[in-house]
């Protein structure tokens, strides 16, 4: 398998989106010498942004674990998660009346949005006068709420209202230490899906969606063609499959889900094909 | 929709399965009038047995609960539960060694078996040299253990040590009250399947093990022909087409689960065609 | 249920897209009454696109259809067919080489672009120093081929080399007569995906990317916000949580897949909430 | 990863079935080196069968090519196919009437049973009186009829009168040459079954009922108890899976479709785990 090195493909490019986990980051943190990548770009006038699965934290908190960590060059602008698009649709969508949501406190923000008012499930009464003045209900995070007392009044609520469901991330685990990993709110989201029947709304990589939300967001001051910009991630599925569908170009980075000895054999039988592959972004 | 009578169907077979819920009990208890049709199936020599995917009592608990309201007609001997196809694996295939499961106390008695130490989740210690000497998981119910928690732990412990899964029960949810359900384990296993992309071992209705089983159950000490057996069920997705596989007479009964509005919609969508629609089998 | 009358609600927006079967032709024809609703629309001021999965041909020949049929309001440039973005694809992520394709050769014209070499799977030759030159497979059309011969071709062909496969049409059936349906390529492209096992690439909708495709196309000379912009459709699964999730309002018509005795109860059953139902948009 | 001596393995058990593709032959033929173990189960006094996902010939078919091929142990007595299921299910479930079928007119052997009238779908009449005497749909084998014509006229037949479908082998592919495989009828059953919607009724590998039937086949004359049988095959999700499931011990070979360098990986990754691995039934 030849390896590229990242710089030297980057040069070709006017704008990056960074997947975070596995490329910027792991469980034990920054992954080191991503700085001088920065400081590269930075050199060579190519614009950056991280594209994240993740609506537990706002941008402004996603933003703050860089900065905090040195990487200044990282700040509340250069995020698109996939919460802030969960929020595009409130605005769209719903613009008024009750949201229901499972997730913590701190992922609800996506929510404060127009003139909705936000209610954990935990807090919601089943009973039908109150059910009926929920408008939407949106997964946000798998942490905040007891999973057996609020997914069982999670189904019952979608029994008894029909309500479009919106899920802010559509990943089925994420990492909690090196080698242990934690259920993802989207998996929880397929469970419920299932249980009760219905199809729900959902956003984050691969779905086009995230990316052209993206596109948008580096298009508004500056002008953009797709071939000028590059997606990098360590997941065939969601990093990978999504940008080459979007039209842009695509690393595969081995640095964090896929490992050096099987990305050839993943790539092989999944058919998703990156443009170029590189150890890190350190590299 | 022709509705047929129940005694008369019954009268051309020799012995009958039941489903339990929906069919002999619902969320308020005993469905009324089924005495006196077990008083005529005595009466016409017809045997009869409760064919249920639950693994969260024992044969005997589930028995107590008929004995209780005054159908004396079922006792421990009548009742064929998924649960003790879970125990019938373990016999075959394990034998001996560690056995982890997700369940109450009161479902574990499924696992004792042989010279099997059975130990929750909740109380396996992840460490390697501990989790190495876990020889099989058994998901037994949705009840008695923290959900996130162990659920995490459980992908986990799949991520480190490669035993089979066993599922001792397919159902997606049951029901709660009137116009309640909850998730049941069935919902749960496919949750962790898809999770960790692994293939687990379920037992259970629509699957023809549990049919086979229940088959060879009753021709212990009698003989029977296939013709001569009938399932009956309020389920088109377990009951119904398992029957119709395995080989025997199906009636769809109106009383739980398939609304009576909705049967000819739901047999012409679903393919799924019971030999026989009945209001209950109290008719 | 309430229905809305079409062009009432129509009055709220500024462009709108129909999809084209089941809205604006049934196997029958033009739908009567339609170029009554072009001429409100016209005398209004309101933009409208035909927004179809369609890749079977270009959207010169779609247009000729309304043309034929009097329906002149409907010309090329008003039509947006998936195969539109397959042929984006292309230019994007291709650009040169030989393209494999299954479909008729009046599809293979979405692939004449740049310096794109075409070749039917038919006429392909698996030996491996052919089958190395291909860059991309493309499926365009369930017509134009030998199911059994190319089918079975187009799986050796995907074990032995790793090319992305593209799918110019989502769609599992469409109409042949008023109660006869035929196998779309979107079920093809399923079967394929299966028995290779690979991650093909969809285009179509209810994929945001064919909404976005479209918003963006009528974006090139006018300016829309997306609550100016309406989708009209008859299908829940493609155009109305298409529409939902892109962020504009959406009109479901019982004029095509959705029947009138139907449509709450699958709205109910799905989850899938179109804002406003009208019987058809000629009223 | 430890390999087993067959032999050694196979002297603990008093039956052993044997999946036929990849364990006793291959595109080339014969698997050099079996008749010895065959010789050597004889002068032990093991028992052995084939059992094969196989409906496009009858046992008698089957037996044949082991005949031919020098291998005179197996004879029609020998051969368990999951086309006798599908018979198996007539006989129970359907007992007169007209069957309709796909596949080759040598497949149809499999329906020939009590007072049943085949019809191949090529042949059917679509009109509604001729497609309301269908009492049941077989789906046999991919050969023997014109897939785009046939498979079209299928889904209008379901589409039209609601009777059970039967598919007689699950596999999804098999085996033409050394490096080309084929669709097979279990792939062209789950298309179907995915566009018409309906719940068709599968037999074969690894589903119990085909465990079922063949220990009950082996048990007409002798007593044998599930801890003497053995199920060798070379495959994990059909011949494993189903074995260990069905509670008896499970050999995989390497001379089929699990390739020697990927056992290991393609075991942890499915948590599908065979009691014993073997380099083939020759060693």
């Amino acid at each position: 398998m030849y390896l590229d090195s990242f710089k030297k493909v980057a040069l070709n490019y006017r704008a990056i989106f960074f997947d975070a986990f596995g490329v910027l980051k792991n469980s034990s943190g920054i992954i080191p010498g991503i700085q001088d990548t920065f400081d590269f770009l930075n050199a060579n006038g190519i614009d950056f942004y991280v594209l994240t699965n993740d609506a537990s934290r706002s941008p402004y908190q996603l933003a703050e674990f860089y900065q905090r960590n040195g990487i200044t060059d990282i700040d509340t602008d250069k995020i698109i998660s996939s919460g802030m698009l969960a929020r595009d649709y409130l605005r769209h969508k719903v613009k008024d009346g009750r949201v229901a949501y499972l997730g913590t406190k701190s992922s609800a923000i996506y929510l404060e949005a127009m003139d909705l008012i936000t209610i954990p499930i935990s807090k919601l009464d089943l009973d039908h006068r109150k059910t009926n003045e929920i408008r939407v209900l949106v997964l946000l995070d798998d942490e905040g709420f007891d999973w057996q007392t609020d997914l069982n009044k999670t189904i019952n609520l979608l029994r008894r209202t029909n309500v479009p469901v919106v899920v802010a991330n559509t990943d089925k685990t994420y990492p909690v230490s090196e080698d242990e990993v934690a259920i993802a709110v989207g998996s929880i989201a397929s469970l419920l899906e299932k249980v009760v029947g219905k199809k729900f709304i959902h956003f984050g990589k691969p779905d086009a969606q995230m990316f052209n939300f993206a596109f948008q967001h580096i298009n508004q001051n500056k002008s953009y063609q797709k071939e000028e910009v590059l997606m990098v991630g360590d997941t065939l599925h969601t990093d990978i499959i999504g940008g080459n569908k979007f039209g842009i170009d695509t690393v595969l980075v081995l640095s964090g889900n896929t490992i050096p000895d099987q990305a050839e054999f993943f790539i092989k039988t999944t058919g998703i094909v990156p443009d170029f592959i590189c150890e890190s972004i350190a590299t």
